[in-house]
């Protein structure tokens, strides 16, 4: 498939299935900003599990938290954000347009004109004020990434969860950067969600752990069903590195503009730690009891946004293929990620078909996502859900009353096979691994 | 127990387990806002899943979305809430302090004094900017409510869901309010996160409706083992409703300060539809093919915040009995609510007891949130679970490098049975009503 025409095929589907409105559409859409509709959050949800599942629940040596979306200035002078984290802006002279000086290769995009006001640093932080009283003390941001969250409680979880180096802390959550251009749908937005990892070491073991998460996330993509061959490594020169960074690699996704960043995995050094102990006068040290050494650790960090996850597993399941003369869409997600893992189908609206239909839901809601659909020909609701990536469709129909069995439609191959409702749960347990 | 003394032990245990952390605690807090930390987000992601397998998982009639924090006026114009969510504000003329006219009885609660500014309506929304150009037309609200993402989307679900009337719209998020006073821990904060349903019915059957989720949503908390007799309901007189509102009952909490809300049923009739369809121009109606008709539907609202039920779940499940003549403190936390569902104790750190210990939690952690815990003696380790309520104790032993088998206590009856590996999860399972 030509991939200008994916994206645009893709994008189309994810708004007409309901996987993404703009935001405040009836309003006329906000900026760049974009709601998830029903298979959105359903898959966003899943996306999250499966990276949960991977970083902490089936880890011992990682723990989760939850923190704040707005913290205070300290927070941010000490990351270096407050002083760092901008983009260089001009305003055209002759269509006052403001424009990010290193994205215009010196000629306004919108007017040709040549000259510019001289650039001004502008902070990609939304700012707001907390509590009634305004000044300085009550001035709040929305945190530009999680990762600040997991360094202001790095004593907090020593203190209480028995972890030492090596160890990380996990979180997934909302940042905000208030980028003058964002672009491509939802790879760039400017309210996103992060999932990212800090993973405490001792310095001398900084570059082999850099090096297994780099390995460990890249291998993350590929169970979850990305072709090695539209993934690749990149890892950053030492002129392109951000301010704390002493080594970035990418995991890049092949999207339909090329190559492009999926995730990164920095190694943090003692930065982040160094700058809050400073900050705050409080020790952010580790003392090894084993070695009776005192040492600041460094921090590999492997951080990536779900929502742009979300537009890659989409392009990268999508598929044309041909059943029985047939053009169809099909989204082959791997089951974990699918916004429906089942769907239940009653044969026809008939009502003694429903009674049965509850009882497969019943058995199966708790266990999996499922739809439920009566509407239209049978083989029109098998290609809705091919479409939307269901890997499994499950058929009611009249013979089912007679032998307390379904069939289960496999979404890749078409093939059907007969199954007895109490069988039903193992089966597909069976099927997806979860045995 | 004495009731202020069960808040002080909750919130210390809170604190000293790593449940909840002030945010931003190294530089000293930040202003009623709170981190939680790695059980407390635990916690908080098995209460989502908890409401999400209620509300919209094991039903037909409801479907998710996850709307954007950040929104611009004219939802807010529209909603209500630019006009009317406000508290009324005073200044103390004598000290300078500012108050809520409506909390302060006439006397300032600082100096004593009863000379006060005129009140001054002050909007509980977070202003922000969103863009590097100033002003209005890029002016957006932190929302303080998850429900306009739904009602703004109504039209984009009706569209792309097949879900017709009586359906529902369900979303998890953060939301913040600028209150002046928050209040009681993590009862009340500026940051907090809300799960909200908005169902749409016909409008004769509102009232209907309404009941029927006051009771749903009341049967939910028992069913997570929250007492009958710690919950109440609470129906709004006509006088105390907010703008857009029918009729609201609380499901109310006996906390240690009194029965007080712990979630909010409402029927908001078509408030919100009507004022966006008017201030949007789009039609927010539902034409009914069967019978003919358009109408508005009428919307009852479930909705309740996260965080508030975390402090409401430790309350209540925390007791203190005598096991073996020694005082234990323990959570009586349903399993779908604890932190850790399951805790894997090798007897000693003799390493081979770590291979048998890695091969049981490799079983476990695909379906449970397992803790791993070595440190101290097998009886010290069952209190701190017992303490943060892990429903199942795993102890690896000598004896299970032959017999292959472990022992599971029981938090609640510290009774022991010994199990084999191999029918480890099946055992769990059927003791969590899994099959």
């Amino acid at each position: 498939m030509e991939t200008p025409d994916l994206l645009e095929k893709v994008t189309n589907l994810a708004k007409r299935r309901g996987f993404i409105f703009p935001s405040a559409e009836i309003y006329g859409g906000f900026r760049s900003t974009y709601d998830y509709g029903p298979l959105g959050a359903n898959m966003l949800r899943n996306i999250r599990q499966a990276w949960w599942q991977s970083m902490v629940q089936t880890r011992t040596d990682i723990v989760g938290i939850d923190a704040a979306i707005l913290g205070p200035p300290a927070v941010w002078a000490a990351s270096g954000h407050l002083a760092t984290f901008t983009d260089p802006l001009v305003d055209c002279k002759k269509c006052k347009e403001r424009w990010r000086e290193d994205k215009i290769d010196g000629v306004c995009p919108n007017c040709g004109s040549t000259e510019f006001t001289e650039p001004r640093d502008f902070n990609l932080m939304f700012k707001t004020q907390a509590g009634p009283v305004e000044g300085e003390g009550a001035t709040a941001y929305l945190r530009p990434e999680t990762a600040q969250g997991m360094f202001t409680n790095f004593a907090n979880v020593l203190a209480t969860s028995r972890k030492k180096p090596p160890f990380g802390i996990a979180q997934i959550g909302k940042a905000f950067r208030n980028e003058i251009t964002p672009q491509n749908f939802v790879f760039r937005t400017r309210e996103f969600e992060l999932m990212e990892m800090e993973y405490f070491v001792p310095p001398a073991d900084a570059d082999e752990w850099y090096r297994y998460w780099i390995q460990y996330r890249l291998d993350w993509y590929i169970d979850l069903g990305i072709p090695a061959d539209q993934l690749r490594l990149h890892e950053h020169e030492a002129k392109d590195l951000s301010h704390y960074s002493r080594g970035t690699t990418d995991v890049e996704f092949a999207y339909p503009w090329g190559f492009d960043e999926l995730e990164g995995i920095a190694n943090r050094g003692d930065y982040d730690l160094t700058q809050h102990a400073k900050a705050s006068g409080v020790s952010l040290d580790y003392f090894d009891q084993s070695t009776n050494e005192r040492y600041t650790p460094y921090v590999i960090e492997p951080a990536v946004g779900a929502t742009r996850l979300l537009i890659a597993f989409l392009l990268s399941a999508y598929h044309e293929d041909e059943i029985e003369g047939e053009i169809r869409t099909v989204l082959r997600l791997d089951w974990r990620l699918a916004p429906y893992q089942v769907a239940v189908l009653p044969l026809s609206k008939k009502p003694e078909l429903e009674g049965v239909s509850r009882e497969v839901l019943d058995i199966l809601q708790p266990h999996f996502m499922c739809d439920y659909d009566v509407t239209q020909s049978i083989g029109r609701r098998y290609r809705r859900q091919d479409e939307v990536g269901t890997p499994f469709c499950i058929t009611v129909d009249f013979d089912t009353l007679e032998d307390r069995a379904v069939t289960v439609r496999d979404r890749d191959t078409t093939e059907q096979v007969r199954v007895k409702i109490g069988d039903l749960l193992a089966s597909l347990r069976e099927r997806t691994n979860q045995h």
